[in-house]
């Protein structure tokens, strides 16, 4: 539903729009201030737009975690993981095909919206697929020397990367606030999940430590790689986008069914173990991916690592009322921190502007 | 030493200075640009005074905290708590007295450096030690709702208390930023105390969370309060300031000693139970004593609550080298809200300035 009220909007202001949204961070102070002045109405649109689609991630995001404890309670789930990740790359595939023939009854088959590609605009959209594969595939190997509740703790280096190869890759630079507003949000975070075994991760050999700041490298990588080839060429339809984006999803999903899975889907089924809650899994999962590639067109990876933060503290204040659970001091204290670090984020964003 | 060597410093550059810190704050934008340019050599000399006087309180609390640890593990200390504050104050008074009879030889004797008073001037002296004293007196009975370690966790609530005292009765502004920053290092401190136990503290009752938050502005208002004395007469010698502020504090605690330990100081003496390690704390109680006076003298509350809460995780890494402690992951994410809040508070002021 969220999705298709993004999608009619973002007819309206296309083409200028984002153009203004791939390059206007890097344009200098005085310079933006006049545009500031000027555009007025066009960016009111455009900050709406990169609201909806905010709001649409972290809703998103948090009830997926809620998927996921509910999933739990109703007893172990005994579905492929990487069936369920190839049913979503497909079904993402799926639904950016009915966007598109949507837009195409109305606008007709332009340059911009048309399916067809070339070599040079499609041979960069594996590299994330490829490298979330590789990550995954990681995963099964840290586990050796981290527990699961020290793996939760460890994935919070994500954000640090997020941050230093957006600047690296993107180029775009955040102020001395907005820095220390992301080292707060990495902390801040890590606190709200701390529990009385979280010391454990202190224990973490090099070895674990190497593997940790490895995956979180690659997850920033593919994350900041694909808002590089999103706002590449910022007039074309984001849905083609997606499609490419989704097709080699699917291909890299089925590889990894392979090397991880093939016995068991061979031997039970594809849809061996699925329920009513993986279908809705797989839903969620499949919408929430689109918000991703929605933020990643229209606002950034600073905001996409912001907004699946406050979805986690989303999901634990929910999880009380739905699940009964209690809430620690450590997460009032990390929530506060994050949420101080929000606030210095659009502080430290209107200092660069003056 | 270290207080000998900020008498000698403070003779240089008295009157101008000190009523330039004393408004220098609370004037508009423009004219404080001015002032910038136009006073660097005196700047700097106020500004290195600032520093020596902070970083005094900073390593005197975090020794404290020390020996508060060290006479722990020596065994239970018995001699009555009153009777040692009511030495501290005794201590600091002469130790004023001393530094002000060198004044006199030097100088000789001035309006600003006598120590004959008047009632006006005087008045109000009693006030902070009269609020400590109240302070004190309840801090044994909210021990019926939380226990220790919560009463630590909630001590961080004057840092809050201090923040917003300051801007009401002092009228000094800080700007949003380091209001953040002030919310950060509340946060960052408790976050670096979590242990297992910390939880507790959330099932404190509403009585304790009342006197809680009353003995937390019972303490900030002694300290705004105690600020505001030492400015209202910038060219006052402190040490005439700091005689009569510490005289009235030898007649609360002796009030105290007769609430709270008279049978034990009749039956078994005044020196009960004294160690050397009683007299280390004595002696270095009054030195830090002194030192906060130096620091709302040449700077102000905020900084004092900087200073102490940066020995307080001073005190932590010296302990794992002098007793072993081992440090928690909270402590590490505590330490970096903390770092990130001093950062936060200075680049906070020069927006500011601007």
């Amino acid at each position: 539903m969220e999705y298709r009220r993004i999608k009619d909007q973002d007819k309206n202001d296309a083409v200028d729009d984002d153009i203004e949204s791939s390059h206007g961070k890097a344009v200098s102070g005085s310079i933006s201030n006049v545009a500031i002045v000027g555009a007025s109405s066009g960016d009111r649109s455009k900050w709406k737009r990169k609201s909806i689609v905010t709001l649409a991630l972290t809703v998103l995001t948090s009830s997926q975690a809620i998927l996921i404890v509910w999933s739990k309670r109703a007893g172990k789930y005994e579905y492929s993981v990487t069936t369920a990740n190839f049913l979503v790359e497909a079904l993402k595939c799926a639904l950016s095909l009915v966007a598109l023939m949507r837009i195409w009854r109305k606008d007709g088959v332009t340059d911009d919206n048309r399916l067809s590609t070339t070599y040079d605009e499609v041979s960069v959209f594996p590299i994330p697929a490829a490298l979330y594969l590789v990550k995954n595939l990681l995963q099964y190997y840290i586990f050796a020397y981290v527990d699961a509740p020290g793996y939760q703790i460890l994935k919070n280096l994500n954000i640090i990367s997020t941050g230093i190869l957006y600047r690296i890759i993107l180029k775009r630079k955040l102020s001395e606030i907005q820095w220390a507003a992301f080292i707060l949000l990495c902390a801040g975070c890590t606190t709200a999940q701390l529990n009385p075994s979280s010391d454990h991760v202190l224990q973490t050999p090099l070895q674990g430590w190497i593997m940790a700041i490895i995956m979180a490298l690659l997850s920033g990588f593919a994350g900041v790689y694909t808002e590089a080839i999103i706002k590449k060429r910022p007039s074309r339809n984001i849905n083609v986008q997606n499609f490419w984006l989704y097709v080699f999803g699917m291909i890299f999903n089925a590889i990894a069914i392979v090397i991880q899975d093939f016995d068991q889907v061979a031997n039970k089924g594809f849809f061996h173990g699925y329920s009513l809650i993986t279908v809705l899994m797989i839903l969620n999962h499949a919408l929430s991916g689109i918000a991703v590639s929605m933020v990643m067109k229209y606002a950034d990876n600073i905001v996409k690592v912001y907004a699946t933060s406050v979805a986690m503290l989303l999901t634990a204040v929910v999880s009380v009322f739905l699940f009964g659970f209690h809430l620690s001091l450590a997460f009032f204290l990390g929530s506060t921190v994050v949420s101080v670090s929000v606030y210095l984020h659009s502080a430290g964003k209107l200092q660069t502007q003056r």
